[in-house]
This record gives C-alpha cells, structure tokens and sequence, in this order.
C-alpha cells in the first residue's frame, strides 16, 4: 500500500494541504476558495486557514474578482511566480549558460558565455561565475533574491553536488560545484548531470509535459540520455543511471565518428558544435557522403536508443542537444532503425529549446528544492 | 508536488487511513490501539473508529493482551492473513505451476504439472485447468474461497490479460488468459509477464526485500528481465519494458546456444531444463569444454545485463529462472563481465526460489489487487 499515510501532526496536514491547494493554483486559472475547497477536497475551513497562510508567505496572490458576478463577488487567488527567484546554471565543454526565472520558470535572464573546451577547472569556473554576475545583472536581481540554485554539469554527479567522474572535460572530475556555486548565491544548491536536467525540462515546460515515461536522447559531440519513469526523474541507487552509452554494443561511443570522420575529409575541424552542423548542411543540400555520414551516425546512435526503449517501453523519445537543431535529416532514419529493432517505436519528439534546455531542467532543479521547503514547512 | 491531496470525502479518509493502520500491521508484531495511533499518526479516535470496521470486515484479529501489564491490559491487533485466500499460477513452456495461499503468501498447497512444449494451446489450458483443480483441493479450499488471482505467463501481455506475442509457445499468442480463468474462480483475475511477476517476488518475499532498484534476470531456456523501479513494478507504456532481449546486439538471443551446441556435442537433447543441467554439472565436475560454453553463454548474458545496469544503475541485480539452481560457476564469470562493462557493479544474488519464484509473484499481483480494494473501499 504506497499512499502517504494520512494524519500526522497538524502542521504536517497543514503542509500536505497546502500542497495540494498550491498544486491547484499551479495552473493559469485563478480559483475561488470554493473552487479550491471542491478540487482539493478539503473542508472550507481548511482551504481558508491554508490560503491565509500561503498569501501570509507571498505564494499567493488575490486577483481581481470576475466581473459581472452576481452579488457580492468571490474572492480569486493565483499561484504568485512572482514571490521568488530562480537561478539555473548549465556548465558544459563550450560554454557556461545562465537562467534567472521566476517561480514558474520564466526566463528573466540568459546569459552564455563561450568557454574553451581545452579550458582547465580554474578557468571555466571563472568563465561560470562571470556568467552568473552577468545573468543576475541582467535580471537586475540581487543574488540575495535567488531562492534557490540547480547547477547542470556534464559528467557524473554525487549526492552532495560534487562532479565524480567527467570524460569529456580537462580536470573536471572531483570539482565540488555545489560548493563553489554557494560562495556565488545563498540558499540551497543542487547539482546534477546535464542529460538528466534535459530530460526533467522536456517534462516540465517542453515536448514530453503530456508523457510520464520518457527516454531523452542527447545528440550531439556527446551522446547521452536522462530517463523519465513514472512522471519522475529517474536517477538510480548512485545517481549514474542513463550512462548506457558506456557500453560499446551500444554503438554511442563509435556514432560521432561518423561525422567526425566527413569533417575530416572536408578541411573543417571538429572541435565545435557549429562545424559539426555543416555536415547536415551538405546532407540537406543533397551531398551523398553527408547524407550517408549521417545515416552511419543514426545507425549507432539508435542501437543505444533501442535498448533504452526495449527496456523501458516508454511513451515518448524526446532528441535534444546540439544535433537536434538538424532534426529534420534524423528523426526518419532515427524511427526506421528503431522500427527495425523494437518491438514497439514510441512517438518520436524533437527537442523545442535551442540550447537552454539543460540550464532550464536546472531551474526546474531548484524549484523542485524550493517546492521541498512548503512539504517540509521550511520559509525559503 | 507529489503526494496525495489530504482529505477528500469522509469514506476515502477513512480508506487512507484503513490502509495506513494495515501497513502499520502487515509486521509480525500485534499493536495496540495507542501504538497504531501513535505509528499512523491517526487521532485514537481515528483509529478506533478504523479497527472497528477492519475487525468487521475481518482484516483485523484481536490476540492475547501481553502477559504481565499492569492493571487492566490494552487490546492488540494483527493483520489477520487467514482472512482470505489467493491463488497463483505460472503457466510457461514446460509446466503449469499453482500456489494456494493466505493474504501474507503462505503457500497453503503448491502443485506443478509438467507440460509438453509442443502442447498447443487447448492442451496447454486444460493442463493449468487440471493444476490449479489440484491445488485447490490439496489446500481444502473452495473456488468460491479465492478473493483474487494472479496469472503468469511467458509472453507480452496486455493490460486486458491478453498475450499478445510469445515467441516461445506454439498457439499461445492472442489466449485471453483472463477471461478463461475467471471461468475456474471468481473474483478479480490479473494476468503478466512472468519475468515481471519473478521480479515482484523477490521484492516481495525473495532476496530483494530491501532493494527500490532491482533488474531481475530470468536466466534459463529463455533469457528475459524484470524491472523494479522506485519498489514498484515497471511495466511501461504499453506493458512491454524489459525486452531488451529482443535486440540482437544485447547478446540475449545467442547466448543460450552456446548451451545447446554443447549439449548436440554430447547426445542429450536440449529439449528440457533438466537437461541443460547436464553442461553445469560437467563444468563442476571440471570439464573444460563445458566451463568454455558457460563462459561464453555468461559473455553474452553480460551484454544485455550490463546495458541494463548502466541504464538504470540498480542497487541490486538477482538471478533467476532455471540455471539459477546452477548460480555457483555462474555469478563470478557474470560479476568479472559487469565488472568490465559497467561504471558501478551493482550486488548481485541468486533467487533463493525453486521454481515457484514466478507463481508467487503472480500471488503477489493478485493481492496487489486485494489492497486496492482496501482503499477504493469495495469489500473483496
């Protein structure tokens, strides 16, 4: 039997009720406190008692009544987004990209800043905390107004926000992120994998908000993938799931070859995402060779991502990362290889955010912190 | 925010707090009214208004007052496991298998009738008609004594119990497992994989008791998995997760030919698993040709379990099916593959079930069924 226990101490109630009442007013609709009493299914006494309480914290607000209403009209409230501030960061191997939201996740800064993939720790988290001045600047926003802070790192994460393990990036591995980003913003800072973050953005404000299991694939220099199961984040017993592409059955580590390879037999160099496009350029301006690189680099690609999908079955495949503003040249030989493999081809879905996403599931990242502190009865 | 909204009309309170109470009590240990109180965090009011109706109901038996309390001794009560029976069947390649228990899954009969893998479906449903006939009359209990059943099968099944594909049995795909075993007892009737339901036992009553995450490997003539997810079964979006098998790169389809082309090597047929044994035996008794086949067949098992683990990075992977009862020249080899290919190796067991590892999970799903009439308040 999985449901909550129901009771406890009376704040612990007032904290599950106010839960439930915040997750009514997440939507876009004001509600009445009748409205609210009937889809909660509290009594009016309680709605009442947790509304004045959460208007008292700022997390709602009243809204106009509704004009034309009989009588006396009810008083409306809404979720406030307004209350508090969200920071959300993406360090990766070519930049440091910067989120300031509010609590619904709209953007009121980004910032990117290019970094050198050659760049050692010390510079790029330089290059991070730059970012994060300019971005909170930009927001016009103290870094004491920032609530709470979710950092997106390639590479494998720790419970305690400390990078363990990062192939792609120079003296990356054992950086304690979570540390070095509290001396930038107080409150609390978590930090996690960067494929994982995507996948939790695609789930949060993006193509995967209707699908409770997703598997997202991210395309790119790097190929990786963040599951979603059971309309959560799945993360593993030491937070290094999602890692298939270690395997090399898998084809993951052999798939940017391909393109590797075109780019070599043009004169470009591979080293950044930019150049990695003109391979899809060609493909899409009839060039066999490019056409075929790509259709190699998909063949591997979806190896990996069959037996994601034979193992999960679920409802959705969402591609994101630097590849994926090439969708259209992928997606088709992407389903044919999957068709050809499993047993069922999930819908298919292409990432919609350019290259915020990752910095976007961090912010969901923090909310997730923040919405932590309403159940535990903390003030941010 | 994740938790069940608090509250909701009087009875659905009183059938979250029925199901808290009977958590509290599916220990071994009798509680008293304070105790149920205190652990549930119900008022005592609650609480005795909930034991009442549980005792009615029959879930509930008051036992002894503990000897030597002082003045007048409190009431306790357990959950009264007697109050029900449940039957389990495994029907699969080359037996049915039925389980008669009581509402903890103490098995009260089990029978097992060896079928013909050539058997087509008429002989093979009249096979588990006989089986579970058998079990019911070996345990002393009526059909009509049954609250519910659960049904295990090689194959994928549908949310409708179903098969819907099985390569393995001739004629078995498309049976509608469920309705032709409503004909044999009443009561609710579920139907489901049988790796998935040898998964839900090990958690349940197995060697994965502690575990959230856990990949079940079916290791026998067929090599399938069972996902344990956050400690509930993971089924997917179309009831088809764990067929990674069917991906020829995950080494699943070969690996038991190495088996079978050792055994054409000896006369033996590898008709039955009783005979597979034969090529464990002989590597035991330090035949090289037989501990190169096992190698080999544990080199591809390796693959696909190792896309597994760095899929889903489990705390826990546990063997089962056939060759588990051959576990001892089998976990090392598979833990050196693991060690090679995954980032984290998680703890590997070996089912400590004989072969009714699958029936009791199917015992488990039909009491999966029992507790949710608990809390959508139908009496069984």
């Amino acid at each position: 039997m999985s449901e909550e226990p129901v009771g406890g101490d009376l704040s612990r109630l007032r904290q599950l009720n106010a839960s439930a009442v915040l997750r009514e007013l997440r939507g876009d609709q004001p509600l009445t406190l009748t409205e609210l009493s009937k889809r909660t299914g509290l009594s009016r006494a309680s709605t009442e008692d947790v509304a004045r309480d959460l208007l008292g914290r700022g997390w709602l607000a009243e809204v106009a009544p509704a004009s034309g209403s009989v009588g006396r009209p009810a008083r409306r409230y809404r979720f406030n987004a307004g209350a508090g501030r969200l920071l959300g960061v993406d360090i990766g191997g070519h930049k440091a990209l910067a989120l300031v939201t509010d609590l619904d996740g709209k953007v009121l800064n980004q910032t990117r800043i290019t970094v050198d993939p050659e760049a050692g720790r010390r510079e790029r988290l330089a290059a991070m905390d730059r970012c994060v001045a300019k971005a909170l600047a930009g927001a016009g926003v103290e870094a004491g107004q920032i609530w709470s802070t979710g950092v997106a790192t390639t590479g494998l994460v720790d419970g305690s926000g400390k990078v363990m393990l990062s192939d792609s990036l120079p003296e990356w591995s054992g950086v304690d992120l979570a540390a070095h980003v509290r001396r930038l913003v107080p409150g609390p800072v978590r930090v996690e994998n960067d494929c994982k973050l995507a996948a939790l953005a695609e789930t949060w404000h993006g193509v995967a908000r209707y699908a409770k299991d997703v598997v997202f694939l991210l395309a790119g220099l790097r190929t990786g993938a963040g599951l979603i199961i059971d309309g959560k984040l799945h993360r593993g017993f030491a937070n290094w799931s999602g890692e298939i592409g270690a395997l090399p059955a898998a084809g993951w580590l052999r798939a940017p070859e391909h393109l590797t390879s075109w780019l070599e037999g043009t004169a470009a160099s591979p080293s950044a995402p930019v150049e990695f496009e003109s391979v899809f350029i060609a493909a899409r301006a009839g060039d066999q060779s490019a056409v075929q690189a790509i259709r190699d680099y998909v063949q591997d690609l979806a190896v990996g991502a069959s037996a994601l999908v034979l193992t999960l079955d679920p409802q959705l495949v969402v591609i994101g990362g630097g590849f994926s503003r090439s969708a259209d040249v992928m997606v088709e030989p992407l389903r044919r290889e999957l068709d050809r493999w499993c047993l069922r081809t999930p819908e298919i879905r292409v990432s919609a955010f350019a290259d915020e996403g990752v910095a976007l599931g961090a912010v969901r990242l923090a909310l997730d912190e923040v919405e932590a502190t309403i159940r535990t009865g903390l003030r941010p």
